[in-house]
């Protein structure tokens, strides 16, 4: 394969007190972080030195996991609301994107359609949308429902969602504010759109109240990875959000998107996929793995067993088991492909509870020196297995300072990062088109 | 009466290019104020300088209105979502409050709670929601809904969603986190409280995601003026945001929800009522009386017209009449007693149709030099008309500086305003208890 001649596009993850499960408790890390905004501030003001495309934060609308003895054990029960953290950080950067998550399944597109607009506003052409459909039926309980919407219905739904906001972001021509003082006119009325959506899910009059964002549209971010999903994300997303473990799986799942894309008549280049990686940084190898164990070290059983439960089936109650056993015969549950590949996984390298509970903490790791993980985010860029990375920092705020002052060089150096900024609006920055207006008349 | 002890409270309204509806047209107001984040931040670091408690934004979820032709004549139909434009504010400010515009109608109570939590954690305490029950159905049209809730419906829903958005905020102890790195434990589960609440129009689980806010509760600012709104903000409101335009009327209004509040058993004191004012100030009362007539010339017919058709009834068309003419007989609407008060004020003084549509558009205002707004502000503060004023400015950002410079310090002078900031947050310089949390044991 040839060289790669563009570079990666790099989004960093926001975390309380960091990315790893029982970050808090370490001393590297601020225990206190969740709700403070001078944390996110320096965090944000790190990220943007370091030339970072866009912050992202994912979201949930209820509390993360109702099992309170597990929850009580990590950083995650309290959180900032995203729209509003990052309305905040837009006043406080200048070049950085805003990555905000929002469901569609527990949310109306107006609101949302505003909400991503008045960001785009306010932050001068920042703003970005992670569309998700939710997994938890915790949220549906928060909005007078008794359980979750269903798998198809949820896509059905986000993609009706979908198409009210971006028509909702056309109501107004890019040129339709005149505001000529002479003649006392403000806008143009023929240059209104007014929407009057009438769907299954969805009936939205329109126009918005909002003049059309500075990027057209904000970025569509998506993050299913679901056929449904899959069919989705090739037909908007221009940022995808995937998990990958290992570098076929990831070429894997970059080759069959970027194919979709293009089978819907979608310039491949520009959906910008983006896998989620957790580095761990030390002078040496061994002091980074010993890093690495001091974290996984610090989370408490009760929490392991339940990261272990919520993928193996909500209901398995292993407490009465030895940790350093093996895995009991589960019951065959329904919860798909991510609970096979665990118990394959377990069955495989013949792993005990507490290896398998702290396998699945310890997330997707690389683990190193500055250098290895430089190595590392080239050569999956080269392999086409993403076009840059979700940076999940493992601690804050020290974890994002030594990538920024140790891995970015790096990366900059060989000529896979920028070292300024290209442009003035998050697309521009990622290299992205501005959409036109489906309404406009040339 | 004795003279008051306590002294004004003051909103800054936050409106585009100014709060005249033709401010925009004028030589001294920015036209493109709208959407520029800027502008709104140097109105609101003026405010600040002012001492102003605190910062007020109305809304409304759709266009502000559907007459295009009218519209295009304002700078209304284009504006910041007020979450969003308050967050990216609380950012750059210390001291202010930050008063957004909710409507109950057509929102989740999940959602408000949790954005309004986030916004007074992001601010350090200084959130405020201004619930209303929305007006125009405009706004329904957006939401799925052939027409607006009726007026009881909006306000049961009102009711119930306040109540539901109180106990969200009181999802968790103020102590209930304990960030414990030593024993792993981040939050005390016995400190969290599930609301499970099941009620007419909302059925929400909770907790919260959000640690209770640092005012226990933001700061609640009501507007309605009917019975059932009044009754509504006897019960629960903390600031009141009147719209009065004689001081006989604006007392009444005092005493009686002062009144109503007593017989709920709470303190009046913990009630603030501010009336809109839109003051037009210059160095003498000829200039500013001058200055107030250039705005009123700005005003086209065509907005004109469609004000007093807004007040009169939607579907009177008064365009073919002679405007310097009387208004012809009026069909007798269903609109209530507003507009029986624009009937009546142009019968007794004999307006033509654009004195009366001049006289509706100019609102509520004070014209002279800065002595004689203090003096109408210490007026109506000892007359206890009100306990300060929500202060509209006519233009922006010309008209809250001259205000700043010039009536703040004679308010000071007198006593009736504050020098510096006494308490950290909104509630603190409003003088108003922190409530206490309904499921805490003692
Ligand atoms: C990497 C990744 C990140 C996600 N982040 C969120 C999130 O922050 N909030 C959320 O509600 N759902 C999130 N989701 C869930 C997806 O929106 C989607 O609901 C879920 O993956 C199920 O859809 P699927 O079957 O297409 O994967 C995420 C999914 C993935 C794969
Ligand atoms: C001074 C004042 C300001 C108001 N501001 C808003 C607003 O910003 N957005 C909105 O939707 N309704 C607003 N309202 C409307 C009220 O919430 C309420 O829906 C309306 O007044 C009808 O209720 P009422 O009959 O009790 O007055 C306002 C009302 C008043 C009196």
């Amino acid at each position: 394969m040839t060289r790669r001649t563009d570079q990666l596009k790099l989004g960093a993850f926001l975390a309380n007190s960091g990315h790893h499960v029982a970050a808090w408790r370490h001393p590297l890390a601020q225990a206190d972080a969740s709700l403070d905004f001078a944390h996110f501030r320096a965090i944000a003001e790190t990220a943007e030195r370091g030339k970072f495309d866009a912050l992202f934060i994912a979201d949930v609308v209820a509390l993360w996991g109702h099992h309170h003895d597990a929850l009580s054990r990590t950083a995650r029960a309290e959180h900032f609301e995203p729209l509003t953290l990052m309305s905040a950080l837009a006043a406080v950067t200048t070049h950085i994107g805003l990555i905000a998550t929002a469901t569609t399944s527990y949310n109306e597109p107006y609101h949302i359609a505003r909400k991503f607009a008045s960001l785009d506003h306010l932050s001068g052409g920042r703003a970005a949308w992670n569309l998700v459909t939710s997994v938890v039926s915790d949220e549906a309980w928060n909005f007078g429902r008794e359980q979750h919407i269903d798998h198809g219905d949820r896509y059905q739904r986000a993609e009706e969602f979908h198409d009210v906001v971006k028509g909702l972001w056309d109501s107004w021509d890019d040129d339709a504010f005149v505001r000529d003082k002479a003649s006392g006119q403000y806008f143009d009325p023929a240059k209104l759109h007014t929407l009057n959506h009438r769907g299954e899910h969805f009936a939205v009059r329109g126009p918005l109240n909002v003049a059309r964002p500075p990027q057209g549209h904000p970025v569509l971010v998506q993050a299913g990875a679901s056929p449904a999903g899959r069919t989705l994300a090739a037909r908007v997303a221009e940022v995808i959000f995937a998990s990958a473990s290992d570098l076929a799986d990831a070429q894997a799942f970059y080759q069959d998107i970027k194919a979709r894309a293009a089978d819907l008549g979608r310039d491949p280049d520009h959906i910008k996929i983006l896998p989620g990686i957790t580095p761990f940084i030390a002078e040496s190898r061994e002091q980074a793995q010993a890093l690495f164990d001091e974290f996984q070290a610090l989370i408490d059983p009760v929490l392991g067993l339940r990261l272990l439960a919520d993928t193996l089936g909500e209901d398995i109650d292993l407490s009465g088991h030895d940790l350093d056993g093996p895995l009991p015969e589960t019951p065959v549950g329904q919860r798909g492909s991510r609970r096979d590949k665990v118990l394959e996984l377990a069955q495989k390298e013949n792993l005990s509870i507490r290896q398998l509970y702290l396998r699945l903490a310890g997330g997707n790791p690389v683990i190193g020196t500055a250098a290895d993980i430089a190595d590392h985010f080239e050569a999956w860029f080269e392999a086409r297995a993403c076009d840059g990375f979700n940076v999940f920092f493992p601690y804050f705020p020290g974890g994002i300072e030594v990538f920024v002052d140790q891995v970015i060089p790096l990366l900059q150096e060989r000529g896979l990062f920028r070292r300024e900024y290209q442009g003035r609006t998050l697309r521009e920055n990622l290299g992205l088109p501005r959409p036109a207006n489906r309404f406009s008349r040339p």
